[in-house]
Order: structure tokens, then sequence, then C-alpha cells
């Protein structure tokens, strides 16, 4: 039998956000083997209630966890905030999401957040922010149309420009001096953002603190691999050959092995 | 027991796109009751496989045939070119799409189709042109940018201006003389496209072609209502307050009475 600590990782997200959390772990982590589950049907979260974000993150995470998985990297700012709590009461193995690893590296007093709808109104940054440092001011912008720029592939297109500028002016307002990309399409318009924030602004990506979290967790609890990397597995809810195209031309992650699979809920009326 | 001819339209949408088809329903139809149901839960359709597309709609109108309705709108373009056909084949009742009624209408042999990816992928309106007109020339561009852009209310704005310009631009190139606003969406923008097209290229929209092809349909079966109307009732699968306020703000229809629905679908994981 295959001992705990050469299982795999899994790794969640809506869609193909996460994958920039993947890189990192894979950077990170380069013995880990790990399964990417992207819930393409139902994509994307950052417009749905809580409600609705903590079914589909529970049945995403319990398909992991029968796959084997030794932890779950819940790889979507939307299900962090909305779900995690929720899900690692359920489960006995480590369930890490992507905006505790984030706080952990602020410093500033000053900080500004791009995030989706769900994200921002969860205001879950803000608390938490507060909570480590309480006299920080902590500026929200909702900019749900990048996530829509990055999944149509308009990276380097004047209207992303746009779309950046009309979301940074309220974070220029309030002087920030640290900006939190608080969703894991966002990584992918670092350059952008940090062309527009201008050179004086600390930008933070949430993938490489992530990453360095898990690092950590399976450290402190003796889970690292002992044996060889292998290529991930990736399994979709939905249209496995549109993720693997839109997923590699964004990423530059190999996305083979991409298989689909249906929830119950999927098949019910089949 | 009330009469079949009394009993309520059911119009269906994945989101609120659907509404500019109920608006122009309501003007054509002034005696009617309608029943709308938006499956936010799982919007956006556009980009969703075929597959889940005929799952989702298939549930959406049970609800409706449940509710008692005597026709059924599926006012939406995603939805009416991935499923109709199967959907048409379950019920007794008639299902109208807004595809068909815009067919109808074209008389140009040069046309452009602006659409969601999906249905822009389906190539149901060149199909269909193409049998009409067998000479007919059809530059279809998908146009998902436009879609988030309304959803998040940029109807007047620099971003939707490019995207606009970004996607006519293929149909200047063809030199097209008509244009099909192919998604329901894309009437809360039909001044701006009209702009960025320039005053010979004619601007169909489905939304008042579908209104006059459920009325005709009503009358040839002795089914239009002899009653007063009231006000409609809207039913979604996620967040009604959302679907509320943003509706609104853009479609100007006023949505109070709206309600949460969940499907076994969304439910089985609790």
């Amino acid at each position: 039998m295959q001992s705990l600590r050469n299982k795999p990782i899994g790794v969640f997200d809506s869609g193909f956000g996460g994958l920039t959390v993947l890189k990192e772990l894979q950077k990170e982590l380069p013995h880990e083997r790990f399964i990417y589950l992207g819930d393409t049907a139902r994509l994307p979260y950052g417009t749905k209630s809580p409600d609705a974000i903590i079914r589909y993150t529970l049945e995403c995470c319990s398909f992991l966890v029968e796959q084997g998985v030794k932890l779950i990297v819940i790889a979507c700012n939307t299900a962090t905030s909305a779900a995690l709590d929720t899900i690692a009461a359920q489960f006995s193995i480590p369930i890490i999401g992507v905006i505790d690893p984030v706080i952990d590296t602020v410093t500033s007093g000053n900080v500004g957040i791009l995030g989706t709808r769900a994200t921002i109104q969860s205001g879950v940054y803000q608390t938490k922010i507060q909570h480590k440092i309480p006299s920080a001011k902590v500026t929200q912008v909702a900019s749900p149309l990048l996530v829509s720029l990055v999944e149509e592939g308009f990276i380097d297109h004047p209207m992303t420009q746009l779309a950046i500028r009309e979301y940074i002016r309220p974070l220029h307002d309030a002087s920030v001096d640290t900006v939190i990309l608080a969703c894991t399409h966002f990584p992918l318009l670092k350059s952008q953002i940090e062309r527009e924030l201008g050179p004086t602004i600390q930008v933070i990506d949430p993938a490489f603190a992530t990453a360095v979290a898990v690092k950590r967790t399976l450290s402190n609890l003796h889970l690292l691999s002992d044996q060889n990397s292998s290529q991930p597995l990736f399994y979709v809810t939905d249209d496995p050959e549109k993720f693997t195209r839109l997923g590699q031309a964004i990423s530059n992650v190999s996305l083979s092995n991409t298989q689909e699979i249906k929830f119950i809920s999927q098949r019910f009326t089949e």
C-alpha cells in the first residue's frame, strides 16, 4: 500500500485560474504528484451566492478525497472565502485556502484588494488584515471583468488596460502601498497591473504565498513525498477540450491528461 | 378550473438577458400572465458544453411545465441553439426559441452574427440562414465579453466601445448589410452597436421578432388570454437579491415577486 506521504495533493478551482497556483506548487514542491479539479460546469463562482459556492466546493472536495489525496488546496479565492471553514470541518485531511497564506505576508497598514464580487462582498481580506494589524486601512475593489478578460485571452489588450485603470482608481485615491491580487486569475495580469499601479506599490501574488504555506504544512506533518513527481492529472466537470485549449494558452501548464467527470447533481435529469 | 388559454406563459433564460424578451412579450401581449425563470446558479450558459446546456434547460423547462404554463419561450440563444430540438420533443406544449423568429425576418444575402461562443460554435444561424437563402454569406463573431460588460453595468463605457469595435471588425471587413444580435443581452447595447456599425447596416433584435412569433402561435392555437394581465412572477435558482438589483437596473423591468427555487441537483449534497 502506498504510504500517506506519497499520495497526491488535490488542487481545486472553479476553472483554470487555479493553474497559477498549481504552477507555483510544482516549482516549490518538485517531488509531489498533483490532481487538479476544475468545476467548469458551474464556473464562474465569483458571481454565485455563498450557499451555492459551499455546495459546489463540498462536492468537488469530496471527489478529491475519494481520489486519495493527502491535502487539498482550494486554489480559488471565492471558494476559500465562502466555503473553507465549512469544508475544513468535514474532512480529516488538511485543507489550505489561498487567503491565509497571503494575509501572513502582509505587513502594510494601507492595503488594496482586487477580487471577484463574491470575495470582496465577503469582506474576508479586510477582516483578516484588520485582525492582524488593527490600524490597517483596507480598500477593496470588486473587479469581475478582469476574470472575463483573462478567460477570453485579452491579456495585452487596450480593453484590459482600461479595465485595470478603472478598477485601480480607488486604490490610487486611497494611496495604498500594497495591492493583493485576491483572485487566482489576476497573477496572469500581474505585469499589466504593476505597470498601471506604478513602481512604488507592492503587488502580492497569492499563488506563491500559497505554495510556500503548503510546503510548510506538509513538512510539519512529515508528509513531504520521497518519490519522484509525475505529470499532474486534470479533471473538469465540463468541456475538457476547452479547458485544455484555453488553460494551456493562458497558463503555459501542459494539460494533457484532462478527463471529464460528472457529479450526481449534473446527471440526475438524464 | 382555469382554461388553458388563461394559463401563464413561461419564459426561461440562464439569467436576466431574457428580460429583454419578456419586455417585448409584455408589449405585444398585454393580456397575458408570465412566469420567468432565470437559472442564475449556473449562468452563464454561453461558455458551457452542449451536453450541460441541454441538462440545465430540460430541468428548467420541467419546472415551468409543473407551474402549468401553456407555452414556453426559451429566451436565450445559447439554450435555443443547443437544446430546443431535444426539449421540444419532451413536452406537449409549444416551445419557442429566439432563433427561428429572427431567421424569418432575414432577407439579406450578407449577414453578420454577434453571439456567445456556444451559439457561434453551434453554427445554427449560418445553417438556418443558408437553408433559407442558399447564396447567403454569413460572418459569425463570438463576442463573450459583451455579456460580461452588460452584466457588470458597463453599458456606456469606453471599454464597451472598444469591445464592440474589436468584435465588429470582421463584420465591416465582410461588408455585411445586416447584423443579428444573437444574444439576449445585446439588445441592451443596441444603440452602441448601431453607432459603431454606422447608419447603413440594419440591426435585428431577437426580442421583438420572438414576441411577434409567440403572439402568432398563440393566436393560431386559439390560446390568447381573454383575461387581464398581472405582474409577472420571477423565479431564480440563486441569489434573488442580485437578480432583482442588476436585472432592474439594466432592463427597467420591475422585479418584485422574485423567489428562489432549488433543483434536486443543487440540493443533493445537503
